[in-house]
């Protein structure tokens, strides 16, 4: 099954992340993963996933405006296709401060994305490794301050479990 | 595969609602539903299923009380025990008018449930029976007013339709 | 000019985010306040108050159903009456654990009923006292664990000012 | 007292509710304003206000990308110098279809951003002049298709008296 990871990043954080997500989605086996910048990325590599994850920073309180272009051009022009529907999608998040006003926001404005094309939408449980302080049951997040923070290793589990994940479900809807 | 439908409802609408939910549901082979309101189910009624179906009217912009309570006595009761892990969810509601303010707000409450619980979470896609004019991408609406507007067939449509998408998901992600 | 506070409590940590509160309101001249347990309030308390300030935890990744039903019988009963259009609002929340997923979603929850009534709402500027580390921009958030957390002074102060804060403003908006 | 209504109009619909909404706020007494899209406003147009008015059209079930980048810029570079803090704003957004999925989720995303700021956030009163069928809430929403439906009398009535209340609330606060 194919993955692609397009990601927004400002410090570079969010691509580190990015990083991460798409390794544990190579983890799976017969899983062929693309992990791309939204300047890199495009409509094709959309309709080539069977499971797509989308990471950005948080920005006075929403998800980051390079992220929603990518969003408004790319992801639109395949709406009237319907070529997404019913494919896998998550969602993944960077922030000055864990969990702080708009990271939330954030993510829901990613998933709504998603909800959009009516894809099937994999949440972050609290039993996956590393959870734990960072995670978010919406996505994964990681609290980064201006890049001059490393991610912990909990950081790094929470991201790789997330797109281990997306890969296992994306496996299973396209069987 | 077992689905469980479970619904608030207040002047009826949402319980004709949840009715064609389940229809929906049962459309699917191998599909053994149960369709109950917050009085009657239970925790033991969300560890049985497969997939699960929320849905409620909103009421002063957000999540009805009622629902609320089933989430935070029965919900909450599984939450570190992660049965519920994994397992397909959707949720869908009723209004006074169609959209209008807080009709997102609580089909976002009741997902955020089932993200919390690390559910799968299926979307209402754009290009499913009865869409229109009722349809939100998070999960199908009908404009009730007071419980003395009838469904019309769209409506029946969108209802059905996710009801049959849950199970299919549910289905797939248990194989 | 008169203050209402309004709070659900579970472990008793948004009893004391709220007398906080409450105390904060009650340091500008010319306020008078009550602070109330959503057990102890009634539709009479919000029509009496020029600010109301509305607090509880987060459950399940939204409002406290104890809360939501505060709201849907009492803020509801007032909703035709157009009485509580124009005066001020502001609201606040405890979490296990600051920011988590849900937290955010709680606070939008609690705004969502002050903007059905046409409330003016008042944020929670990060420029005030105790904002940071638990603050948020929709109000003022308490990471209170499981009631065995005693309140830190930032976290206190951030309280404290978000009460100044409504009352300064419930003045000016009645002038 | 100084009013500023900055928009992002794709097909022209939002640009058509901006001018309504400062025609609005121009009926005030005393009020000056400025009604700018998000190309030709600047941060200054933000720091000369005392109130700010934010529309755009929702896409993709979210905040449109040209208004978050103009957030992202020009209201980014103000947020340490907490200048904004305490002024007035409101918001009001366009779809293809009123209140369809995104629409109250692009209103709280641009609130969220008059939250980072400490903004105090004027809603949209359920009774005032025109605010059904097309009211939200949060704010005035114009259901306008691809910009092929003039406006009616009731949704010009709404952008109107939120663009007038948003002038009078700013006019108190600076009082």
């Amino acid at each position: 099954m194919n993955v692609t990871v397009i990601y927004d990043s400002y410090y570079g954080s969010t691509k580190a992340m990015a990083a991460e997500v798409a390794a544990g989605a190579s983890s799976v086996a017969g899983a062929a993963v693309r992990c791309l910048s939204v300047d890199e990325a495009s409509r094709d590599d959309l309709e080539w996933a069977d499971g797509i994850a989308l990471g950005c920073p948080t920005h006075m309180g929403s998800i980051a405006w390079q992220m929603k272009r990518f969003i408004d051009e790319e992801f639109a022009a395949l709406w009237q296709s319907h070529v997404l529907v019913g494919k896998a999608g998550t969602v993944f998040t960077t922030g000055g401060a864990g969990g702080a006003g708009g990271t939330e926001l954030t993510q829901i404005a990613l998933l709504s994305n998603l909800a959009q094309h009516g894809m099937i939408l994999v949440t972050h449980p609290h039993n996956m490794p590393g959870f734990r302080p960072d995670g978010m049951a919406w996505g994964a997040t990681w609290a980064t301050g201006r890049g001059d923070r490393p991610p912990t290793q909990r950081q790094i589990d929470s991201a790789r479990s997330q797109g281990q994940r997306l890969a296992e479900v994306a496996g299973k809807l396209m069987a």
